[in-house]
C-alpha cells in the first residue's frame, strides 16, 4: 500500500505543475489534492505504459516511466491525503 | 465558453461514475468537483480522439465520442463550478 509520508518526499518534480499542496499551478493541469488514490495509481500506470497520448502526455509519460510501482503508490497516497 | 447551467443538464451519464456532485461513486474513478475546466476539456478531447488507452478508457472513449465541443465545454464548466 502507498505511504503518504514517503510520497511527500517523491513529489518534487510533480509539484512543478500539480503543486506540493495538490493545487495545480496552471489550469491546464489537474488539481490532485484529495483525488482518489486508486484513480491516481491507474492514471500514472496508464501514462507509464504509454497508453495515454494527447493532452500533457509528452510531459507525463517520461515522468511516469521514472517511477516504480511503490513510488506510484506512495505519490498517490500523498496527494489523496491532502485537503482538496 | 462553457455554460455550467447547460452542463448540469448534460451530465446524467457522467454522474453514474463521477457523481452529479462530482464526487466519484467508486475510488477507481476521479472526483471532478472543482477540477480545472481547462484540464477537463483537454482530457475529454483526448478520450474523444482515442488518444487514451488503459484505465477506464473502454468506458470513456465512446462516452466522449458522443459529445460536441460545446457539450465538453459545458460539462467541464459545470463540474469545475462545484465545491470539491
Amino acid at each position: 500500500a502507498g505511504d503518504p509520508a514517503a510520497g511527500e518526499g517523491k513529489v518534487a518534480v510533480c509539484a512543478a505543475c500539480h503543486g506540493a499542496d495538490g493545487q495545480a499551478t496552471a489550469p491546464i493541469y489537474p488539481n490532485l489534492a484529495g483525488q482518489n488514490a486508486e484513480y491516481l495509481v491507474s492514471s500514472l500506470k496508464a501514462y507509464r505504459a504509454g497508453d495515454r497520448a494527447g493532452g500533457m502526455s509528452a510531459m507525463m509519460t517520461p515522468q511516469a516511466q521514472a517511477l516504480s510501482d511503490q513510488d506510484i503508490a506512495d505519490i498517490a497516497a500523498y496527494y489523496s491525503s491532502l485537503e482538496p
